[in-house]
């Protein structure tokens, strides 16, 4: 076991905090009065990125790069304390090209894209070109299980046409925003297998038949490359913008999950850590009944539970990358369904208690608190809702106990039944000998 | 509404705990000497019971007390209160023949028992001559879920003979305990509905083939009157043992459950009362790192939420007595279910609480608490585990709701859609002019 | 006790009730849309309130009516419920005339307002003709500890003159908003008492110097009326503004408080409610892994735990409002303490439960829950944060123990230690006779 | 980073369980029933203790061997998932010699001791022949802060002379138990700095004046090897008998802390695991409402949270361990802090849940939960209350970030004001066109 990051990971890191402190901090204002007026701030974020790739801090979450491709490949766990240090600022992993949906939808490209949609679409992504979004969640249905998506996509000719309604698609409104992947049903014949039904393709924003409803609210905040609800409405897009096989939307979902619930983990480990920073120092600065809020023993265990569930949870995170990199995406399924549990659960626990620290302010925009806290409450559904995962731990653990079934047989211990005694003697007005040693708290030598 | 007690209540209670006070707590000491031997206090608790009787504080928990029956008859509000004060000492109740299960079988008895049955047990009871045990659960079913009882009580000829075994038979160990009530399946028809196959019998201790297995410890603690198991192996009683109807057994359980809980809840909200005290007292006394731990914001923040947690389960505990004596305990049912699961988790967590401020003596048995603790961890058991009230809770929510449906529509706010804007407009490099609405944080003036 | 409302309470719910749902709620879609584009939506209110007023739903908040003055004279006991029922839709006060914080300024005004002052203010608040707020809380200083306030309040010659910032000042942006009561510093004299230092003023909106800095969106969320940040800048008005005595401005705060925190918190019993109602619906109707999830344990959980909070939280907040109606305001002090914190609490809990069970959906503005939650997380400040009234709580109990100190030593059980015994004993190979009393888990007769 | 353990560390891991499966776990119903009685079960662990050292499985936690001493010498890292290994039964640490409190002396002596103590003490320590114990605690002072420590070690001549009381000596009552390490006071004079004030002296137990006063049940639970109390009156030992330097008592009290606190933390984890398992097994096996346990999702809940929360707090102490292990042990002084904290609640947590899947078997003996129960609540006091660590642990993240202040100030966005808005223009019965910005849930587009 070695706790250590290598000596190249934390030059890394060091290149890219400098760069977040230098470059990005100081034009966070700038970005937040911009997104404040609904236009998304391209004129802070497009220098920014110039800038990151002319340092080569350029597409590090991907660990598939091929020659000729622009950015430096890093493994998982190589990746994920960067993730973190991007994380304090939410809408700075863009400058890295290194931003959810976005990330995502590369790995996808990367993993199935014919050689004419690399170079059409992929190519731009990694370039930062263009950006994209991903639709698959439904207004209508349960989104824990996504066997419920009812959009269709049915080929139709040389076409497949589509129609449904989707929300909660992330980065439609990003005035790059080119194109998005549907994710629909495609053989609705009874037989079908549930997890054989689904496929997915690749739909221009401008297809005729998309249209932007809304920007959905979350917690009452908008962003201004938005969340929004998406409705298809006989979009007819060609065969050949099919992603990988028909019918294995289901296999494509799962590939694309594992690394994007490791970045979101760590970005979020990285937003409680700008919540410790910030509680703390607004603990040292501020005075109530004639101390400093830090002096006070409950703002002190507050400072104290978050630094060790903080730790703790980045651990865990660094664990389940490092399965990924050693045995692969889909032997960390079970893990990466725990670190999105614990980091979701963390953050809106430690947000709060640094909210608390900053009193009325902390309900303000004047922090970053309140957005990142209402980030936290919807991570507890983005990429399943917590008792997704919850029951997705257990049935793991049942399973291997179930395997070895008998351990509250094997450390059962039975109790030894005096055989002789009979109620009889009970009948006397004391009870008999030996219940003598049926004692109540005989810490007393006699 | 008017949440004073009345003048007669309000004087009976000062009596009491002048009793408690004055007669109780001074021997208290000399009690839990006694019971750590294993034996019965007996030469304690015989002469404060005849005190207690002396001055009428005797049987104040059993409204339907007769002429010529001693005691003091009480509505449930009224007693409430007294059982709260007589909870401080684990074993006060005794002393005014107001203690667990004896209270229990003296309402079955008085409501059930046959003229014969009356002038053998209950008349005895009342008087204080004699205990009783009650002996329902059995170690090997869900003790959640009563229907499961495999205890047989067949009929053959003039008798009933019973087999089976029972755990957690509290008072079976007392030196005046003479008979159990024994709960049983009569009826084992395969087409005998689920709740009308149990009946219950009066079995005397000394019957032939009743043996005490062992005083179970709860939580590592015994007492000397016992939770025991109990063993019954080809009893045999005479068909005169019946209590009430044959197959009834599930009508008399249930009419035995109602004022029961609601003494436990308040014997436990005393317990609750008596560690806030402890708490403060010992935080007043305390020092650490140079302050009194009353100082200390987070053993105020416990004693601060001990405080208003304990006065709202009391409040919610005297609702359900005034149910019961308004409506029946019939109607108080679903209160009851609720009182227990709020006064349990109530008790282990204002006695954690207490623990710690205690430090380390918290753990030995120099103060009640902790075995007010274990106490406590085993009434989240008695009269049914948490889970099941939750249950019974929210099955009667849903019903509510179920007959008004249709709220999460009702208040409802559904988006209004812009018809008319396509994703065509979006296709420029910056977003739609009405994106501009999708703000962050604009509460800036322009 | 009676924990029953009088029949003309209950009358009086249900023609609340009726109203709420055939008048108010029909139109809380209305009111969200055109809110929702940052106009006030006086075109619903406004009907409305003439429908109310004509109903006799008006002020039903101010025990002190008096002749003439329009409204139904309840006490707080009575007004409670209804406030509950407001308190469902979060523009619905108004409707009633009953809203914040118009309502503790009636108050004040009732009490203290020279004649002048109450023909002026009072009387048009009274008709619901025009709207105020209070101005007390300030960015700089820890809202926590009233005596930081820094504003200044100076005599010169015939005016005031008042300098200082304020923010958080509910309703500010009403169309109808008038005037606003101002606390600040009016001696600052170094030896004058830490609580008679301050004033309060009446001080038009219109006046020079006045400036709206800007609506604070709170935890993300605008209301049209304006949580807002105000500044004063060299503004005067003539001394016949003052209200009440000079430098008496926090006797006048402390007058404001108690039923201004009833009425909260039996608004946000009645949020609570609807939470409930709405997590109960949607459980009913919504779908996953082919169960309802109504028929999920964890569910059910949230659910059966919602109920019995709210039914404490709910009996705990009646109490005080009758120890106010029995034993005036200042009696119930630290009983409206504990039920802002308590009911603070609560919100959070249940909202947060009510918007797991709506999953995705809950996050959007769709629902009322996401405005809801801001509002709860906001209030566990609004009237001092959590911890201030932890620590009154805590005080109050410290100093209730104090006065009979010995609790900890009365209750405790010494120890009989072994005088004889020595250590001699121990060298053999194996403990002394009497260390066979120091049982494990001896449950077993001998 | 390297999570994955060394092959020779799992081979050894793998020696220990099978060690731990065939030989400790059958004799586990013979140690408690024989431990029932109040006796040491030597006739069970003598022989396994055999065994163990003929397979090399003795000694494992003291990473200072040295030559000719018995054992297998390992780093923390190496040692730490043995100690989670053995912590599964709670008397099985002894069977390999690596028990508390016996560990953590021989690490002292090994450090500390001069050669005739070595000869003396160490040698039959690491045979295993002879037991030992720590005295520190003391009942009349506060644990949390150790130089409030009363007991006092006079220097007369060429003795020193010991007079105080201790409490929590575990092992004391250990049939092999030979001598105890005494802290105390040995230099009172008024100047003498805080923590250079105590020395640590070995006293045999059958010294003249040593009386161990009663085994204090710990939670009402006894141990048969003790958790006692000892007077210490007037007892005599050589100057000889003086470990390390005088008035060294706190650095070698410090020296002893942090191998220990991993060796508890990882018995720890091993019960949690332990407690899972049953908690599974259990769930699997039980039936309520016409399905097993296991199936409901309140159960699979506990089991999902159980298992990310071992999991994580395992790798915190493992981390824990590695820093000793890169850094030594006074770099992992908070470290070591925080583990305690975590381990110490996570277990009665987990145990918490275990009991309740149980049902009421979980409150009996029959089971090792009541049992390891106790022990967490103990352990929450053991090496230092919560509170103690939770300071810890904020004094080091405030003295973090006071050497960087201005976080709150570095991430603030400061609003932008309109400077030219004056509330003039509020006086229109509609708020000032910018006021519009001020939206409640603008998602729509116009």
């Amino acid at each position: 076991m070695e706790f250590a990051y290598t000596e190249a990971s934390l030059a890394l890191q060091q290149r890219l905090r400098t760069f977040m402190h230098e470059r990005v901090l100081p034009q966070n204002a700038a970005w937040e009065r911009i997104a404040a007026t609904g236009r998304f701030p391209s004129e802070v974020v497009e220098p920014l990125k110039q800038a990151a790739r002319a340092e080569g801090l350029w597409n590090l979450f991907l660990p598939g790069l091929r020659a000729g491709e622009p950015g430096t490949r890093l493994s998982n766990i190589e990746y994920a304390p960067l993730a973190e240090i991007m994380g304090r600022i939410p809408w700075a992993s863009e400058v890295f090209n290194c931003n959810a949906p976005d990330t995502g939808n590369m790995e996808l490209l990367h993993l199935f894209a014919a050689p004419a949609q690399a170079s059409q679409w992929l190519e731009p992504l990694l370039d930062g070109a263009i950006r994209s979004c991903f639709a698959m969640t439904e207004p209508d249905v349960a989104s824990s299980d996504a066997t419920n998506i009812r959009t269709t996509i049915r080929r139709d000719g040389d076409d497949y046409v589509i129609n449904g309604r989707k929300w909660f698609i992330t980065g439609a409104l990003h005035p790059l925003c080119r194109f998005s992947i549907v994710m629909g049903v495609s053989d609705d014949s009874p037989d079908a297998p549930r997890h054989a039904r689904h496929s997915m393709v690749i739909v221009p924003l401008d297809a005729k038949g998309v249209r932007i409803v809304r920007n959905v609210a979350i917690m009452n905040h908008h962003t201004p490359e938005g969340h929004c609800e998406i409705e298809y409405r006989d979009v007819r897009v060609p065969v050949s913008s099919l992603l990988g096989e028909e019918n294995a939307g289901f296999a494509l979902a799962q590939a694309r999950l594992g690394p994007g619930r490791v970045h979101h983990c760590m970005r979020t480990i990285g937003q409680c850590e700008l919540a410790l920073d910030l509680m703390c120092d607004r603990a040292l600065q501020r005075q109530a009944f004639g101390k400093r809020l830090s002096d006070f023993a409950n703002v002190q265990d507050w400072i104290g539970y978050s630094r060790v569930e903080i730790d703790q949870a980045r651990l865990f995170v660094l664990r389940a990358a490092w399965v990924m990199d050693v045995q692969g995406n889909k032997a960390a399924q079970v893990d990466v369904s725990a670190i999105k549990l614990v980091a979701a659960q963390l953050q809106t626990r430690v947000l709060d208690r640094a909210i608390q620290v900053f009193g009325a302010m902390g309900l303000t925009p004047d922090t970053p608190l309140a957005f990142l806290w209402s980030w936290g409450r919807a991570f507890r559904f983005f990429d399943g809702p917590d008792e997704v995962h919850l029951r997705t731990l257990a049935r793991h653990e049942l399973s291997r106990v179930k395997k070895e079934p008998g351990a509250a047989t094997r450390y059962q211990v039975p109790p030894v039944e005096h055989e002789a005694l009979e109620i009889a003697a009970m009948s006397a007005a004391r009870p008999p000998e030996g219940a003598r040693t049926a004692v109540r708290s005989t810490e007393v030598f006699q």
